[in-house]
Formats: C-alpha cells, sequence, structure tokens
C-alpha cells in the first residue's frame, strides 16, 4: 500500500480506484447507517463522503444496498471444517468473512512447531486474511498421548509474527487456577510480548473464575446460557458468542442481551468449530448476524459484533480491519438486505470477492504432513474391554444430544466371558494412538451413540487426534480402524463386515486435500450413511464422536491411557 | 507481580493484603455501579465480590464510598506544569490520576533524544504511570532554530520502550495532507511497530480530514465545537476531549454528546496544558469528570472517558490499566460523592497515594540539562528595530484576549531616528536563539500585550523555546533579557531599570528543580506582579506571550528567523 497514493485519493486530488455509489454505510464509530459513497484505492478506504464526492475509476451505483465492515470470525478452528486454510477462506470469504482469528491447535497437536510454521507461511497470501492463537495446551492434558508438545519454549520464536495475535484458548482452567508454572509461563510470555490471550472454561464461576481472569485471560468462547455469558463479562472477559456447527450458544446469550439492553462492546461471534456443508448451506459469520438481528438485537450492534468488536478486542483496527473508515482495509460486505444479511457482494482490499478466489493459489504440503497415521493393526483381543464387576457393571460414557458434555453413568452393560459385549444400546469406543509414540489402546461403553450394524472411526479425536472409533460389533470396529492407515486417517464407516464408505483426511489425518466443494460433498455422503445407522438426531456420527476422547469438558471421556474423570480430573 | 500469589489470592487460596468492603463499586464492563467487596493483592486487583467474599490482611469498610477507575489524562506536556515529572505525578496521583500520556515535546525541541533517554529511564519509577508518545514535530517548522531535532531515524531506539505508545501529536498536518515524506516515514514507523499515532488539526474537515485519516493518524484533541469533534469522530478519530487552563473544549462537545445521546466510547479526556495552581485549586481529570456530570452527562459515561475508554484506545488495558476488575492494576479512586468526583482516597498499585507520593525519590539531572541557555548579551543595538516605511508603518502582532491567535496588523508605531520606539501601546517584541546555534536575534512591534515601565522575557517559548521578551523600553528588555542568563533560563520581570522578579526554569529553561508547591507559588507571585503593570485580564502574562513565537497557529509569529505569516506559512 502506498501510503501517500491513498492520502491523495482521500483528499480528492486523484482518482479513486473504486467507488462505492449511494448506499447506506455502518458507521461504526456514530453507531449508525448513513447515505454515502465509499471511496477505494490502493486496497484501502480512501474516504466516505456525502454522495458525490468521490469519483472513481471504476464506480458501482449501490443505491438501496447495505455497506457494511467484512466480518471476523473471532475464534475458529480451520482443521474443524476438514479443508486448508486457502480453501476454507476461498468459501467463507463469499460469505462475507474477510478476517478470521484461528487457534490451529489440531494440526499442532499431531505435527507440533513445524504445522505453526506452514501456516504462518501461507497466512499472508490467503483469500481473506487469517491469524493465529498459539496453541496453549498441546496436549490438553497429561492424560493423552498426542503428536507432538507444543512448549513455551518453542513458543518465542512466534509471537513477533504479524499472524499470530496471542495465546490460544487456555483450557486447564484446573492448571491456571493453581498457579500450575509451565501455563503461567505461557501466558506471561504472551503479555510480555504484548500479545492476547484466550479463555476456554465452560461454568466457571465466582471467585475461580476470579483467578482466571486475575491469570490474564481475556476472552471467552465458552458461555452456554446468558447467565454465565453475563458474570464472564462482568468479571472482564471478551465475550465470543459461539455458533458453529456443534455448539450454539447465540440464541441464550442474545436473548439476554436483548432483555436487559445489556452494552455490547466486548461481545463479538465465532463459529468456533463449523462444517464447510453448514458454511455453504447458511452462511458463515453473516448467519449469526441474521440470527442475532431475529433475536431482536439492534442490527448496528449485530454487525459491530460480528467486525468492530472483534477488531478492537483483539488489536486489528491498526491492521486496517473492523470499520467502514479512511484507512481501513477496503474489506467490504454490500448487503441487499439488512436485517436477513443477505449478501449482495464482497470486496476484500477492494476486490471482488470472486476475483480474490479465483486468483488463489493452492499451497504445497510437506509429504511428511501426509504421513501421520502410524499404529499396528488392531483386532478384537486387542479392543477386548473386561468387566470385573460381578454385577456387570462398568463406568460408561454417557452422550448427549446437542452437547458437548457426557454424563458419567455407572450401570450394568453386556458381558459375555468376563468381556464387555457392545449392542446398540452400549456401544464400544476404542481410542488408538496413532503417531507411532506407544500403541495404547483403551476401551469403553459409551451410551447414546447408538450406531447399529456397524462402526465408525476417525483420526479426528479432540485434541490429540487419536484414532476413536465407535461400533456395536468388534468386527466392524476392527476393520474401521485399520482401514484408517490405509486412508492415511479421516473417516471409516464399516457394516456387515465391509468398508461402506471413507473420507481421506491425508494432512496430519484431520484435513483433505481436495477442494472445499468436494470435501463438502463426501463429508455430506458419509455423515448420510453413518446416520441410516442409528445414530439420532442430536448427535453427529463423526463431529460429536471426536470430542469423546476431549478431557476437558466434563463430566467422563476416553483417551488413549484410559477412562478420564473430567470433574476429578484425574484418569479412572 | 507474582502472578500466582495474586491467583491464589483470587480464588480465595491465600489472604488478600487488601480488602475495600461495601463500596458501590463502577463495572465498565457492564456500565453499572455494583455493590462489592474488591480485594488487592501484589499490587493488582485479584476480584471483585459479592459483600464479604474476600478477606484480607487489612480490611478497610466503604460503605457510603464508590470505587472507580484511577483516572487516565490521554495528552499532556508535562512541561507546561513546569515541574519535573516526579513532582507532576506527586501534585496529581492525590487528584486521582494514576496514569498520563504525555507528549514532551517542549524539552525535546531544547534536547533532543537525550531528553527523551532521561524521561524513560525515570518513567517506570514515579508515582503514577507515565507513558509517552514520540514527539512528531521537532521542530515545529523549518522556520525557527530548535535546540535540537528529533529524526524518524533517531525515533527507532525508542519504538519499543515500554513506556512509549507511539507518536506524539502530528501537529503538520498540511504536510500529511500533502504526502510529504519525512512526516509520512514517522507515521509508518509507529504503524510497523504497532504504536499509536496522534492527531493535531484544528478546523480540519471535509476531504481533507478524510486524508489526515487515511493517513493513519488516530485521534483528536484539537476539537473546539460539537460539530468539528462529531465530524472528527465519525471519520474514526478517538476524541480527546481537553479541558486545561488554556483550551476549555469540554462545554461543547460534552453538551453535544448529551443532546444527541452519542456513543461515548471513543472519547476521553485530557488537559493538554494545566498549570499547577489550577490542578491544585480544581482538581486534574477529576474536573473534567465533574463538569461533565454537571452537564448531563451519565456517570458511568464520564468515569469510563476518565479510564477504561482512554486505556482501550492507547491499548493500556494489558498493561492492566482502565477497570476495577480482577487482574488489572490497583489503581483506584474512591469517591465520597459519585457526581462532584469527591475524593476520599486513590490508590496506585493498591498503596495509598500519600503513601506513594511520599516515597517518590527525586531524580538525578545532568548537568548539561541545566546549562541550556547560550546566547550573548544583547543591548539596546542588538534589539533595535529600523523601520523603513516612510510613514512609520511596520508589520504588528496583535494579540487578542482569551485566544491564541493573533491578528496580522500593519500600523503606523513609534519612530525616533529611524528606530521602533516602543511604548504602552506598542510594545517591542524580540526572540533570541538561546541554543547557542546562531545567535539569531528578531524584533517586532506587539500590539495589546500593554506592559508599561517594564519588560518581561522567558525561555519558555513553543515549540523551539527561544528567548521571547515583551516590553514598553529597551533598557528594561535588555535587563529581563540578559538576566534570563543568570537563572538559567525561566521568568524574568524587570522595571525601572531593576529586576523585580525571577522564577528560575533551570531544566531545559523550562522546569523548575523545586517541588510542586514551591514552583506553583512562585509562578503565581512573578505573574501577579507582571500582571499589576498593565497586562490585561485576558493575557497571561507569561503563558500568552509563550506562543507569540509559535509559528502553526495564524495570522502572525515572531520566530528567531524573523516575522512569520502563518496563513501564507512563510517568513515575511
Amino acid at each position: 500500500m502506498q501510503r501517500n497514493e491513498l492520502i491523495y485519493a482521500a483528499s480528492g486530488r486523484k482518482e479513486a480506484d473504486l467507488v462505492l455509489k449511494n448506499a447506506s454505510v455502518l458507521n461504526v464509530f456514530s453507531d449508525r447507517f448513513e447515505y454515502a459513497d465509499v471511496a477505494v484505492s490502493d486496497g484501502r478506504i480512501a474516504g466516505v463522503g456525502a454522495p458525490g464526492s468521490y469519483h472513481g475509476h471504476k464506480e458501482e451505483d449501490c443505491s438501496g444496498k447495505y455497506i457494511v465492515p467484512g466480518f471476523v470470525d473471532s475464534h475458529i478452528h480451520i482443521e474443524s471444517t476438514m479443508v486448508t486454510p486457502v480453501e476454507f477462506t476461498k468459501a467463507a470469504l463469499p460469505a462475507g468473512t474477510t478476517a478470521l482469528i484461528a487457534d490451529p491447535h489440531e494440526i499442532v497437536n499431531v505435527l507440533g512447531a513445524t504445522a505453526m510454521y506452514w501456516l504462518l507461511d501461507q497466512a499472508a497470501g490467503l483469500p481473506a486474511d487469517v491469524f493465529y492463537m498459539l496453541p496453549s495446551c498441546v496436549p490438553s492434558t497429561p492424560f493423552e498421548t498426542s503428536g507432538a508438545v507444543f512448549t513455551a519454549a518453542e513458543m518465542e520464536e512466534f509471537w513477533n509474527h504479524p499472524h499470530v495475535l496471542g495465546l490460544g484458548e487456555v483450557m486447564s482452567y484446573t492448571d491456571v487456577i493453581d498457579g500450575a508454572p509451565e501455563v503461567l509461563a505461557k501466558i506471561n510470555a504472551a503479555k510480555k510480548a504484548g500479545k492476547h490471550v484466550d479463555g476456554h472454561a465452560p461454568g466457571l464461576s465466582g471467585m475461580p473464575l476470579m483467578a482466571y481472569a486475575a491469570a490474564g485471560i481475556e476472552t471467552e468462547h465458552e458461555c452456554s446460557s446468558w447467565e454465565e455469558a453475563k458474570e464472564k463479562a462482568e468479571a472482564g472477559f471478551h465475550i465470543l458468542v459461539r455458533e458453529g456447527s456443534a455448539a450454539k450458544n447465540l440464541e441464550a446469550i442474545v436473548n439476554g442481551m436483548v432483555a436487559e439492553s445489556y452494552p455490547s462492546e466486548r461481545f463479538m461471534f465465532c463459529t468456533d468449530d463449523k462444517h464447510l456443508s453448514d458454511l455453504y448451506e447458511l452462511g458463515h459469520i453473516g448467519w449469526n448476524i441474521k440470527k442475532a438481528i431475529s433475536l431482536g438485537l439492534d442490527p448496528v450492534k449485530a454487525y459491530k459484533m460480528a467486525s468492530y468488536n472483534a477488531a478492537r478486542a483483539y488489536g486489528l483496527c491498526s491492521k486496517g480491519i473492523g470499520a467502514v473508515a479512511a484507512g481501513y482495509n477496503a474489506d467490504l460486505v454490500v448487503l441487499n438486505d439488512r436485517d436477513t444479511a443477505d449478501i449482495y457482494r464482497v470486496y476484500k482490499n477492494g476486490i471482488p470477492a470472486e476475483a480474490a478466489v479465483s486468483s488463489a493459489q493452492p499451497v504445497h504440503i510437506p509429504e511428511k504432513f501426509l504421513n501421520t497415521v502410524k499404529f499396528d493393526d488392531v483386532n478384537t483381543e486387542s479392543i477386548g474391554l473386561k468387566i470385573s464387576d460381578p454385577d456387570g457393571a462398568s463406568d460408561v460414557i454417557g452422550m448427549r444430544e446437542n452437547s458437548l458434555l457426557t454424563d458419567h453413568l455407572r450401570e450394568p452393560v453386556p458381558v459375555r466371558d468376563g468381556y464387555f459385549v457392545p449392542d446398540s444400546v452400549y456401544n464400544k469406543l476404542c481410542v488408538v494412538e496413532r503417531h507411532g509414540h506407544n500403541g495404547n489402546i483403551a476401551v469403553c461403553p459409551i451410551k447414546g451413540y447408538g450406531i447399529r450394524g456397524g462402526a465408525v472411526a476417525t483420526t479426528v479425536a479432540h485434541d490429540s487426534h487419536n484414532v476413536i472409533a465407535a461400533g456395536d460389533n468388534d468386527a466392524d470396529l476392527v476393520l474401521a480402524i485399520n482401514t484408517l492407515k490405509e486412508t492415511g486417517g479421516g473417516y471409516v464407516l464399516t457394516g456387515g463386515g465391509k468398508v461402506l464408505g471413507t473420507l481421506p483426511l491425508r494432512l496430519a489425518g484431520l484435513m483433505s486435500t481436495y477442494s472445499g466443494a468436494e470435501t463438502a460433498a463426501a463429508i455430506s455422503g458419509i455423515e448420510e450413511m453413518a446416520r441410516n445407522m442409528g445414530i439420532p438426531d442430536g448427535i453427529s456420527p463423526f463431529i460429536s464422536l471426536s470430542f469423546m476422547a476431549l478431557p476437558v469438558i466434563p463430566s467422563l471421556r476416553l483417551t488413549d491411557m484410559g477412562l478420564f474423570d473430567v470433574d476429578k480430573f484425574k484418569l479412572i
């Protein structure tokens, strides 16, 4: 960007490259839409002026349209979309998202700092701006085997990278409250570098919440009720209102904000995890906006949550993000309709989204990133679960529909010859270490998943991304798990002793090497097949399963080391 | 600060150092006062909880009191208080100001980068937090001789200092709009370092204002009307509502905010220039708060403008400034009364202001900073002004009462033997280069100052701080000017051939080496004496005079290089 060229265009000494004329433009500083022209030069906004004030090499009449700042997803795991950053931004940009704040803790759990370098090398050339938070919890706990460890010392290399905004969600909130040195070292390093620190502390309240705030944690995206969001907001946390494919907190929070006319300046939107198919169908952050407005939120507040509020919270205004105003990036969403966030056109740095997408370059993927699934074949013996209780009682993970929380059940399960025999009520859950470190295998019963006549296996299993599999019979389980080695990771569905479908996710066992559209279609196909095997509506066949190994969400989980009681924070 | 000790105090595992109990505490996130206890540990706020939730080594009952975050002066020239930073913060802290953002362009005009090092060396140990903006315009124009030049290259040393927040007020707005390389280099360097850029563009409007914004300027403290403030706010500038001893813009701006229920998030308070005597008498930023509330501004908004809004705009929240919340610095103002900002007690990092002030250490002043007044003695010949016009007409500076603007007059003046002879209507104004560079002397008639039977001379003369003097006879002028060499700079008043009074300002010729109280008393004494010599009420004997050499305020000024036509921006 030539600053003096921009200045000349702003003062009218030089013609602008592009002028969007006669639109209703959101001014995030006055909280009003104003009838104005927006002049663009050298990828930035030169000026916003009364209609007719600017002339451009190209002029577009936007009468009847609205112009708002490009949307920001303030917390997303791109890996969960199962495509590469370039493919994801190609999908998100036309949906209005011009900037993302991503926490790459999935791929870093598999590949470590190497993945961080790879991501940052691409960051400047993507269709949308992608900023990163350095994953703080790799591995998420000491009670699982991840592919890599990402230490405070390794982070030092990255703090000053222009695409690194801070430390990613500090999920180990009990460690924080206990003052554990390793996590405090990471927080202090982020602070010393002048960076932000994201939180993740579902349900934390009262004095422990104060301790979490006192530690320097600044944001929270894990609020599932208005009361929780309000308490956390008042403790000083920026609230990221999450509406993704799995966790949907928007309605609860926005209803509270509307009911109490609550100050919205420190609230913003995120998706956390959102599937590509949902993005194609419903939109991305635009969906959050639309839903918030439909719940009664002032559209000005909704659009600011989707842009300016996030930019301010993460220090992105100084990078030109968050407003339609002179000097800001020409990241613009032109709307047909304001209240439904109906998008007419999107500009990134003054370039129409279509052009930005079509000129995006594919990225090189190192060979070692494509070979990350390493374990010895399992068999019915190695996944056997001995039940020692005389009444056949066992700890059982109880899945909940539409929730990531699980119940810690203790119930009698089907037993034969002292071993658990899965059925369609009590499926068998297996976790197999797949990074080539120790070959751990752990098994338990799971209730609520409900697959019949088959099994599902995947290398996507938060956050260590070992193999996780569930099925109602051992043969299909064994086949599903072992097939993952052939596909290089991904999704496998088996039934009746046959492989019914696969979705290869060769990049770290997490992401597809295919395009967004191809990947989304493949995902839908295999999910549809799995869904037909008895899995209830409120459970996502693969995504919900992928959280059953995550030992930081209450109450009971299975890692490669065994059953983990999250409430007591120890292995059983 | 031991982060884990703070965390333990927050969670209640450890007793707090201090608990302020039963107060009405401003929550800047919810925009409400809430009945709560504030626990302090290790200089920070450990937690804010329901009454009774925290226990402390020391506990203070604050029933009936209010607690708000420490006040921030978002733009001040400490040199204009005529005391050192330590003396100024000793005065400002008990008035509730726990943080200041200072632009040291007076002392840097005299001493250059050396002064910047000296200031930053002290910054961490002062009673209040002092952050600096690097002066952007030293000298303010090429049409004067300053003691030093502060270049973009020299600034590089300072960007990463933790007490440097950015680039100081970019007063050369015409250069900015013209895209002048030197000023753009400074702005770009600040941006590259992730720092802030302050503006100063009185009256700028329309497309030139867009150009000034497009250049990356972020704040403005030069709004004298609501219309001006509103236009600048909507162009994206943070608005610093200024209420100092000279410029008073608060009433105009706050009246507009109240009338339009305008969003206040990007508005904050500053004093720019405030005399110590006013601070002792009226308070500091607390005065701005009180006045704003009296004009109808919601107290929550007023206190946020005085703290949180400024902290957010300058990135100080991450340094623990701006809120009464866990993890923030225990910078607290306890109020007897909310609407009058009547202060009961102030805490800085959990320590009562009195203790913080009394333990403040005097700073070492390098010898060279005390010897900055260097010129050869003047005499009646060297300050003679030849009048070549046959009718005795001359360019005359016309002073205005209660304004920094001057009129460019052309009038017949008293002449004898071809030389101007001052009298009580047409005083003689002299500017004498005093940095030892070239010995320039410039002289002109000045109308409206009106001193009778004597002369005033001072080394405080914005922004180059040469000697400026005015008198109705040459003998007293010569004596006043030459006496400044003996006092090492400061104020001198002469009459009837005698020195009537002096105020030594030995530090750079700008600041006293005495305490705040002593200096304030001395200033009042000499001003009173000067006032009795005929200077009208609307003219401050020394302060008003000190602006007569500033070549960036219309219309006519006198620098050491001669008469300067500000409107045409050239020497006459």
